[in-house]
């Protein structure tokens, strides 16, 4: 019985998925839906990246939060779009409340539009936003483990951020670990080791959005 | 519809719970239901306390994990009796399978029972498993503004580890914030600032389970 309704409510987020990414397709908008862990660094990945292109490119943002603003607070300052969506309790977004916001910014002048999910390494991955690719952000403080304890999201994203490598020295996180386990669920993937709060790695990671824009 | 049918599913949830909770109070076993996010040191807590306490009290652990037994594993080494439950995709436990699973442990004589939650901290909030009290655990590497943005679990928990404190100088953290966060919702909450790979607080920690093992 639960397994059945839980199928018809996925259907049915699956259809108006389809219906947004056909949408945004047409508008030649890129819908990143980035997942992590609370706490894993999206809002300061988010404010390095609006650093770098909020100019440059027009760049656009959803906050999923259970509650608060706060992290759209943290955004307000590059002066690009941004709709907060909160769950009020919900443990992810779904592709009926990323339809209604998508009103709320002018998609015939948009290049990028970053979804920072709602802090949670499960029940988001389940639910397809539209989005043109997943961005899986993990932190070395959170341990090596991850992609072997939580495949799902490192099986479908199409990159892997890992956060805060300038903590890998106070951790016993393994980068060998974390690396064959995730090349072993999606090898090839492109995985970039980086500090939001530092400088290390950023440029591999501006190198690879802007192809992403360049050849969209 | 979605509504009423979450509603009866955490009904039956509940009832379950209830059952479970009466169980484990005839059989004077306490219960405590840990949650936290992906990585913030859950498996090192149950390490740094089965080491403590493993030969003193008789203690239980229920891992509960998506996919793998790797927690189990780590805890294998101070010979107490271990149960995995993986939720195959599952965001949570519920009293269902904890109540499937007692079946397993020798209840007359056990005191406490450790019940690991998915990583998550949102879904498992919602999900009462008759636990005796939920114990929050957050570290400092997740930043100071996990109660403010994840307010449930906070206000239900009985008490709250903050682990990885010997990482606070590498963060932007602010102690000041997370308290007063969290004894807004929660005031008077025990908070106990530690570190699970040192020895920094774990033995006001001790103490305090002691204590509830003693006064039960």
């Amino acid at each position: 019985m639960e397994i059945k309704i839980m199928k018809n409510i996925l259907d049915r987020n699956q259809n108006k998925a389809n219906e947004v990414r056909g949408m945004l397709a047409g508008k030649n908008v890129i819908m990143v839906n980035i997942i992590s862990s609370p706490g894993a660094g999206k809002t300061t990945l988010l404010e390095r990246t609006c650093e770098r292109f909020g100019t440059e490119f027009r760049l656009g943002v959803v906050e999923g939060d259970v509650t608060t603003d706060r992290d759209a607070q943290r955004l307000k300052k590059y002066g690009i779009p941004i709709v907060v969506i909160n769950t009020e309790g919900g443990c992810h977004l779904d592709s009926y409340s990323i339809s209604k916001v998508l009103n709320f910014f002018d998609l015939d002048n948009l290049d990028m539009l970053f979804v920072e999910n709602v802090g949670n390494l499960i029940c988001p991955t389940q639910f397809d936003l539209g989005e043109t690719f997943k961005l899986a952000v993990v932190s070395t403080t959170e341990g090596d483990d991850k992609p072997a304890k939580y495949p799902m999201l490192f099986r479908e994203a199409k990159a892997v951020i890992l956060n805060k490598i300038d903590l890998l020295p106070y951790t016993n996180f393994s980068l060998e670990n974390f690396r064959s386990d995730l090349f072993n669920l999606n090898p090839g993937i492109p995985l970039f080791e980086l500090s939001c709060t530092g400088s290390d790695g950023l440029d591999s990671w501006y190198k690879w959005i802007l192809e992403q824009i360049s050849n969209h």
